[in-house]
């Protein structure tokens, strides 16, 4: 019944010679790594111009050179992530190429920070998806968190049908967003040359300060926003199909076209309308009825600028499976992240982030503004890591061209730290320590983690055993458990004369009313295995066991006890009720001694 | 440390032998089996002058011949109880005597009556104490239901800490109780006879209704609350010191004796004293305050009231594990209601008892006046039903005397009988509906616990087996699982080899990973065992090895399989979140299959 209920939703399971059917083409791929890429154009614009703001309304003529250079170090990281994708054919990302070049710690710094990176992404996506939905529709501001839950148990389920099929139904809203932003972009750009465009009046708006430097890093860090989700694709090279390294190396490509476009056209076209920031609209959405007015196409714009904000999360679920079976291989996370599901995905690295991100949210109330901050700093230090290995990585191997390609890397990681630094401080009280305090703990529990393997795997080798292997038997005895005597019981005394020579039946005198009966048909079936009657002055069974087990052990020094531990099995489950749960007890405290073993042994009842 | 915690705040753990110390002097058994009884003469008065007062002032007069009638039945039935206890010197109460004379139905009446009538005396009692704490401390009243349950845990401390001890704690505040209303009633009569006593001036009451035959029917009814918690002697008698059965007469006598003198001083000196019942004032407390006048003693007398309330609810925890031990002895309750705990108390009954009334209090949400409808009618089906077979005992033995006995508890059956069917239909909708659903449903509950020990019985019986019983050996086979070669496989394999000639390896396929790893260290090590690796192409390890079971099972019919499960135990607790719970799996797989069993062979981890 479960299972139907499971095959239902998730589809029939899939053997594992399906996994290399499970690839994506690249124009899924594009619609999956990008969509947390694209999704950034809805707000990236915006976020620059509440910096210049406050130096007044000429200052926002800066945000096109901000965008220029920001689309400039787009550039750098995308030819670097390039280089990154073609070294690292397996599925790079800022943990690969960190470790392959930077060491352990760097490693783990870029590990922590990439699956909080993840984690956020998801938990903002959701968060914004259900913010521009309740600013649509008010009535449902009470039930967001609500709504972002819901949001995420769907995505998380149609991952968990596998990463092809999620792929496909989250292809088409994201090709609707390219094709009508690229739309609102192209009648824009006719509007500008034929002179259509009709600028806002100029708003009188409050001087706070003079244009500072620091204001224009400012603007550039949080502008920068528009580059978070471009390592999606280095990180999910093996979900591609093949040749893998060459087909995602284009979809990046791609992908940085379409966002230069975007985002380009997005910031140039909204200074020539005069659009200025407003807390109650969005920039994006004021651009969109300036260029199309108020009908149709200014609501599908709207429409598709929420559900982009949505399927953002997806990259998140496609990209930290991937990661955490990376860690996981290398020791650092649970052994369990390695294994496919039934649908070949990583089941539990999905629910893991299901998890982790509805924390979040609920911790958060689902706002969006809450969790911001703490997105920025994860984002730009895999950035910086990356690109500081990639560098590295040139110096190191010194291959055709390294000089070029060192330089242009180190510009990225110097640019990329320039805006880690800035959002670290200008954000740091909004909560920014606390994703610092939350990389140490995810740095904190990987070593714990990869230390318990290490000892474990020392403790259980085998290589200093000697060669070939003598399994010499040694002294056994198997005591078997006899509350009274009735058929469940005769299975497990043949079981145990069968399989040991030294056998011993115990009962353990709770009341002296079972004794008797006992003794009586003991002696009336004979079964020639001893029985030993325990008194039990407490009225308890585990303890009385347990010392009688001690007493042997200590009596014979070498030898195994094994308890036979006769059950029976209810057919109803609640008839489990009407029985004690001794031989759970018993199974507990055998668990905690070294030298004793035991057996299960059934009788299932038929009625 | 749990351990250490648990003695401390329960004692150290009793023996068997101790059984007999834990018995009660027939002081401190007064203070426990007469406290809920005792507690009824706080309102009883108050319910009939509730009824009368609909007919007007002057009807209030009726309520001494009610409670000289009433008093009359208490007397009654004292006297068949105290035939109920030499009759049956192991312990009475309604259920037993139900059973020995009317039979098992009538028993199972009984008995589902009497749970939820202790049940309720301990919901009820607690509420109505907290009810007299919040109107003393109004700023309490948001706190009810909390103050109620911590109450309620109290309460269970003190008699999960044994008998005798919370006996010794209960009696003191009980024979407090006794001395300062004996003290009031005393000072009450003294002011009557020597003409002092001041009526307080006749209100005009609205008259609803004239005075009818139903209306006394009701004031008999309500006033018989008095009668509740006398039965609690008869159903504890073997909780008292030898001679028991002498020593329950004699306290029940004594508490006859109290109450009478009790219930009839506040019911005459009310009338004396013109006292009306209000809502927010109770009778006894205006009685104590014309008595006393504003002083200590009046507050003494309240603080006291409260006190008894409360106790009274360890009446109820003195009679209920006794009862559910009687039943549980009777296959009608689950067998764990036998069995004595560290403290010789019934812990499961006590335990039970905490549960069902707290879960009452949180229901009716902590309110007195929910829960009393509901009370009434349990308490009268005992009666009646105990009466009854106390008649049909003396028609059936005959014995010196049994007409003039039967007579008796004839009378005693009638008039319970009478207040049972009144109080059904006049607080039929306010809830009596519910407690005789609840009944039922206990009954139902009884026999389908009862069908299954039957049945239980049945199929574990051995009367048809041979004797003397031959354990024939089987063709048996051990497979061993074998996830990688490490230390923890070895000491598997020896016990499989020395347990039985015919043993198997095998070893799940996941990823091929461990596969090959594997079949080298097999041919270094050579353990003389075949390894036989199992594909698995849906990455599941459970449904693989039953797959392969079935198939040997299938091939060798007859054949018993036993899995080795080689497991190994982390140190730290924390450590089991990073190894996969195959061998629970593999557990909870074989549990529901008839003819495989398991060993369970622990590997301990030192680091």
């Amino acid at each position: 019944m479960i299972k139907k209920i499971k095959r239902f939703v998730f589809g029939k399971r899939l053997p594992s010679w399906e996994y290399k059917h499970q690839r994506l083409s690249k124009k899924i791929a594009l619609a999956v790594f990008s969509s947390d890429s694209l999704s950034s154009v809805a707000y990236a614009t915006e976020e620059i111009l509440l910096v210049l703001i406050a130096a007044g309304a000429a200052a926002l003529a800066y945000s096109l050179p901000i965008s220029l250079v920001i689309i400039g170090l787009l550039w750098i990281l995308i030819t670097s992530y390039r280089q990154t994708i073609k070294a690292y054919p397996k599925g790079g990302g800022a943990y690969i190429v960190a470790k392959d070049n930077l060491g352990k710690y760097a490693s783990l710094f870029a590990g922590g920070a990439l699956m909080w990176a993840y984690i956020l992404t998801v938990a903002v996506s959701v968060a914004a998806g259900v913010a521009a939905l309740t600013s649509a529709f008010p009535t449902l501001l009470p039930y967001k968190v609500i709504l972002a839950l819901v949001a995420l148990v769907l995505i998380t389920v149609l991952n968990l049908k596998g990463t092809k099929e999620s792929g496909i139904i989250f292809a088409i809203p994201t090709y609707f967003f390219i094709a009508i932003f690229f739309f609102m972009i192209i009648v824009g750009f006719i509007k500008y040359f034929t002179g259509q465009i009709v600028p806002m009046p100029m708003e009188t708006i409050p001087v706070i300060s003079g244009l500072t430097l620091f204001m224009l890093f400012r603007a550039f860090s949080s502008g920068s926003a528009a580059l978070t989700g471009i390592e999606a694709v280095s990180d999910g090279v093996p979900a591609f199909k093949k040749p893998e390294s060459e087909n995602a190396r284009k979809t990046l490509l791609i992908m940085a076209v379409i966002l230069t476009i975007l985002f380009f056209g997005i910031t140039f076209l909204s200074l020539q309308y005069n659009i200025v920031p407003h807390h109650d609209r969005t920039v994006v959405s004021v651009l969109a009825q300036n260029i199309f007015g108020n009908n149709m196409f200014f609501y599908i714009v709207q429409t598709f600028t929420m559900l982009i904000l949505f399927l953002a999360a997806n990259t998140g679920f496609a990209d930290f499976p991937r990661l955490s079976f990376f860690l996981a291989k290398d020791k650092f996370l649970p052994n369990q992240f390695t294994q496919l599901g039934e649908r070949l995905v990583f089941t539990n690295g999905i629910l893991f982030l299901t998890a982790a991100s509805a924390a979040l949210i609920i911790v958060f109330k689902g706002s969006v503004h809450n969790l911001i901050p703490l997105y920025a700093v994860g984002v730009f230090t895999t950035f910086t890591l990356s690109q500081t290995g990639m560098v590295k990585r040139s110096f190191r191997l010194k291959d055709k061209g390294w000089k070029k390609k060192a330089l242009i890397n180190s510009i990225g990681a110097v640019m990329t730290f320039i805006a880690l630094i800035v959002s670290a401080i200008t954000k740091f009280v909004d909560g920014a320590w606390v994703i610092i305090i939350l990389i140490l703990v995810w740095v904190f529990v990987f070593l714990k983690i990869e230390s318990h393997y290490k000892k474990l795997a020392n403790q259980l080798s085998v290589s200093k055993l000697k060669k070939p292997l003598k399994l010499k038997s040694e002294k056994h005895m198997m005591i078997v458990l006899v509350p009274s005597f009735h058929k469940g019981i005769i299975k497990s005394l043949r079981f145990a004369k069968s399989f040991c020579k030294d056998v011993k039946a115990i009962h353990v005198d709770l009341s002296g009313a079972q004794k008797e009966k006992l003794l009586f048909k003991w002696k009336q079936f004979k079964p020639d295995i001893d029985l030993i009657i325990l008194d039990s002055p407490y009225r308890v069974i585990t303890e009385v066991v347990m010392n009688y087990i001690d007493e042997i052990e200590k009596k014979n020094p070498g030898i195994d006890v094994t308890l036979v531990i006769p059950e029976f099995v209810p057919k109803k489950f609640w008839h489990h009720l009407l029985h004690n749960q001794t031989s759970l007890r018993l199974k507990t405290a055998i668990h905690f001694r070294k030298r004793t073993s035991y057996i299960s042994i059934q009788y299932h009842l038929t009625e």
